[in-house]
């Protein structure tokens, strides 16, 4: 599998904005913000989704999300903002290697939400949840 | 503070339709999902916002994490997802308790996105990772 252009970025063959790194994990600005501020934060470990990914790796980037997180919102000023993981080209996922968004939500810029709801009822809910578990 | 409806279902005062539970976390089903198998993953730690939460519940959500969606895909069928975790009224949190959605893309059900995309020039991407970094 050819290299991504994160493992491009881990490996050093191509600059970025870094904010932080761990043995773990490597956070830097996206060159194609969607509001300022916007930070990826990436497992060094290689997976194309977070399914996929150790959960050594997981941990280690749940780690450090709350700190990263008041880190770009205390500097861009941000009262909101999402982070957001996309799995799957359907998923409007870029890049083949797990990248969780940090997007400050500033004015209009940010992540656009659509958010279609609608209901679960008991009945089938508990056979979902006894699926998913049992699946654990 | 009144307990948000998070904590009373962790507190077992409210029903939920559970598919995980340790000592730090706790994951049921969206009783208003985008999609079939739209999941949330909360910390037992009472926290607004991602910023707010310990790094010891943070790291114990991210480890879940790999293991939740892998069991999510499964029973559902779904070929890509969305993790989505949202912070602030103005960046669509509903429930002031950090909760992370684990949301199927199935069809035309999940996560509806929109991406209006900015670019970053080198010096002010230099300038603003140097800010974020000093700020850790």
């Amino acid at each position: 599998m050819a290299d991504t252009i994160f493992k491009k970025i881990i490996d050093g063959k191509i600059p970025c904005h870094k904010v932080y790194e761990d043995e773990k994990v490597l956070a830097f600005l996206d060159i194609n913000p969607l509001s300022h501020g916007h930070t990826l934060v990436i497992p060094k470990e290689q997976a194309e989704t977070l399914d996929m990914l150790s959960k050594e790796s997981a941990a280690a980037i749940g780690q450090v999300l709350p700190q990263l997180c008041a880190a770009v919102m205390k500097v861009t000023g941000a009262k909101a903002y999402n982070v957001l993981q996309n799995n799957g080209i359907g998923a409007h996922q870029a890049v083949p290697h797990v990248h969780f968004h940090i997007i400050p939500k500033i004015g209009g810029d940010g992540l656009g939400i659509v958010w279609p709801t609608k209901s679960l009822d008991a009945e089938n809910g508990k056979i979902l949840a006894d699926k998913i578990k049992a699946n654990l």
